[in-house]
């Protein structure tokens, strides 16, 4: 399953403001244009800058991930607090393979890093064991050690 | 370690002349835009149709996996036999994980399944075990059970 | 009105074949993203390959510019034989203003100039008096004096 | 020859910070896509979003083109203030063809209308009688007539 919390990874250009903004989620498309034929559920559950999440949000998300069916569940976030998402999903200790991912340019923009990692945390999410993950940058963290580095916009392991 | 062969992933439009051709690889580029912190090498072996790939070329291609340090392989491949380099390369029995790869649409052209295909692979070969598999449509298959189905362009189990 | 007949800038890339081939017109598609406000028809005449383009095709796209209300015309062709049915139409002086264009590269492709085209005619067809004009590479060319240069895939006027 | 002078036409998306910028034009990377064989200057004048031009701004601006020997200029401009600067240059009634164009969406996202605006400018500056002009939306304006819809974010004669 993929669930949907928005960040850059989804935002669109409105061009009457020049503001970035959320519509729809483009995950459906993706999977689409990257001819996937994994059974995936896709459930929007927030379409929010994860600057402007709170906890409350995040204890929405860990609802979410314990109470449904899945057991392996894909989570596309802001990247400004995945580590964060992720660290609250981690302390849970649910039984399951949990891969957060985003984009540091939305999809809809050329460029954009967003569709490359899709493809990786749908891989991850199939080949990881039980834990809580952040793929990007071409890699998988595991959730108790894992920062973004705010210089350079990558993700790494906390020295 | 990402081997390049060709396939549709690299090919480009000629305008000259309306045919596709192969001029040099974009996985490069393609690391640059998904913004992987991987440590990668990337070599181009040989850019051609898998339609047209002989014995030799897999001969070439099992040496080189074979005799290179590394022990994690991307193969950027055609579509149309990735399962015979896969079935030529399991056979080997190598002591190492090899993941090809390919895309059903050129990278350089609109909806290009590749980027996506990319991150597939390169996740998956740093998750899963020795043996070698085929990374498409957002999934993993094992070299033994693996086919393209002609009809639809996705690849699947053989029955 | 824009006459649709075919050419490169209507062309997509057939996954299952490895071939170029015609679905529906992109026209209407780049006028939306050209956030084009002028009143324009757009008709599908035919969608062929302008190598393709026999002298009854020509009949039937010159029938129709006579025949039609419309004054403007902006001609989607293929490039290859463009400047033939600038001269079909140029000789049989109507009254209209008529300016053909295309693409070297398939708008669905990346890099395509078919956009830059469409806006370069649909601009010329509004300014220039009655004539037949090919609208290629940023210029406007009369049917008298225009060839395709086959060697560098620009248009020119004949030395 | 065509001047710089900014807006959304030119603007990328800063992935730091979430904010657009302004680096280097992408009107040369345009006119190359484009395979514009004009013989074309490419001068940037400054890089500014339109709301934030001063008359100051605009007297730079007129004064290029005034002593400049070009006697055809397309302008890239913000569209928020593009019908003042219009109007400044169209006051001081210089004997020559200038065009001003602009994008509601960067040329380097998905979707731009950019592109299509820039060939239907060089077109127009080729074809239009001296005065001064707005190309947008496939239409051109004259300076003494036009406005920016602010709720659609289209062009329009004042009614």
């Amino acid at each position: 399953m993929i669930l949907i919390t928005g960040g850059t990874f989804d935002k669109e250009y409105d061009e009457l403001t020049g503001n970035l903004y959320f519509r729809e989620t483009h995950v459906s498309e993706m999977l689409r244009q990257g001819r996937c034929t994994v059974d995936i559920d896709v459930r929007t559950l927030m379409m929010i800058d994860s600057l402007e999440m709170t906890d409350a949000d995040r204890e929405i998300i860990l609802n979410y991930c314990a109470k449904c069916e899945e057991e392996k569940i894909v989570i596309t976030h802001g990247t400004d607090t995945m580590q964060d998402t992720a660290r609250a999903l981690g302390k849970a200790n649910l039984q399951k393979t949990i891969v957060l991912t985003g984009a540091m340019i939305p999809f809809k923009f050329g460029s954009s890093d967003g569709f490359f990692n899709l493809g990786s945390a749908i891989a991850f999410v199939q080949s990881l064991p039980h834990g809580v993950y952040v793929a990007m940058n071409g890699r998988f963290f595991r959730w108790e050690n894992v920062t973004k580095n705010k210089k350079t916009g990558m993700f790494e392991e906390m020295s």
